[in-house]
């Protein structure tokens, strides 16, 4: 069976939002947002985490499913990194805003390794999506290593 | 110019993600979950509600952006209201439970609302997208006046 293709109105979405748009957004709406967006994420996380450690049967139609999912939440995470909000309820690392680059190539890398996610597991080869999804879980680790209070 | 339709997956997820799957979720991880839902669709309600009301220009393109945001989170917010979840860090009355089929109801005529809105933003026929937004927002009001804390 083939399963659904990722959307690909993400790319489209992210540069659609540029900070004009947010002018007006409180700091500590920009935090929750953010966070909000990784709490998301890691809702669809867990049932594939549970599939590729065996702990639930893999089931590849609901596996696609939150792939896809994440990779439609992951370029909103940087939205939420506006100016202001290095201080207030956040485990942000200042090294976001001093290290911008370095930090924005690492989103990047996380929304890549999404797609790629979400677009192996449409297509079905289970050795595969269980290997893309380590990269996508190092892909997150990275960013948290360097710019995450633990 | 043709802006994108709503992206029809919506409906697909909302039956991919049945009771099974969550059988392992903690109500608290539950909650906080549908609590970022929301905190995500208010992050683009915002920018149309300021469109709308004319505090920023009108701009074709970017309420559509948002608006398919919406319809496609919309669907996610039901997921987090499962057995246990009447307890806790929540402002959910306990008639979510009591009266779920009401409850239910309402939630899928804010997804109906929501995926109409996204439509009509693609037709571009500002005056037709300000009223489906108002609509939109009553279906949330008409929520939140009945189940949810003030």
């Amino acid at each position: 069976m083939r399963l659904p293709a990722p959307i690909p109105v993400a790319a489209v979405l992210a540069t659609a939002f540029t900070a004009g748009a947010w002018a007006q957004v409180k700091p500590e709406d920009a935090i929750e947002y953010r966070k909000s967006v990784f709490t998301v994420v890691k809702w669809d996380f867990g049932p594939m985490a549970a599939m590729v450690k065996g702990k639930i049967p893999f089931d590849a139609m609901q596996f696609s499913a939150h792939a896809n999912r994440v990779a439609n939440m992951a370029p909103r995470a940087l939205e939420g990194f506006i100016p202001g909000t290095d201080e207030g309820d956040t485990r942000a690392k200042p090294e976001i805003w001093t290290d911008w680059d370095t930090f924005e190539s690492r989103m990047q890398t996380f929304v890549d390794h999404s797609a790629r996610l979400a677009a192996l597991a449409g297509e079905g080869d289970e050795a595969a999506i269980k290997k893309q999804f380590g990269e996508t879980g190092k892909a997150c680790k990275a960013c948290h290593d360097d710019f995450r209070e633990d």
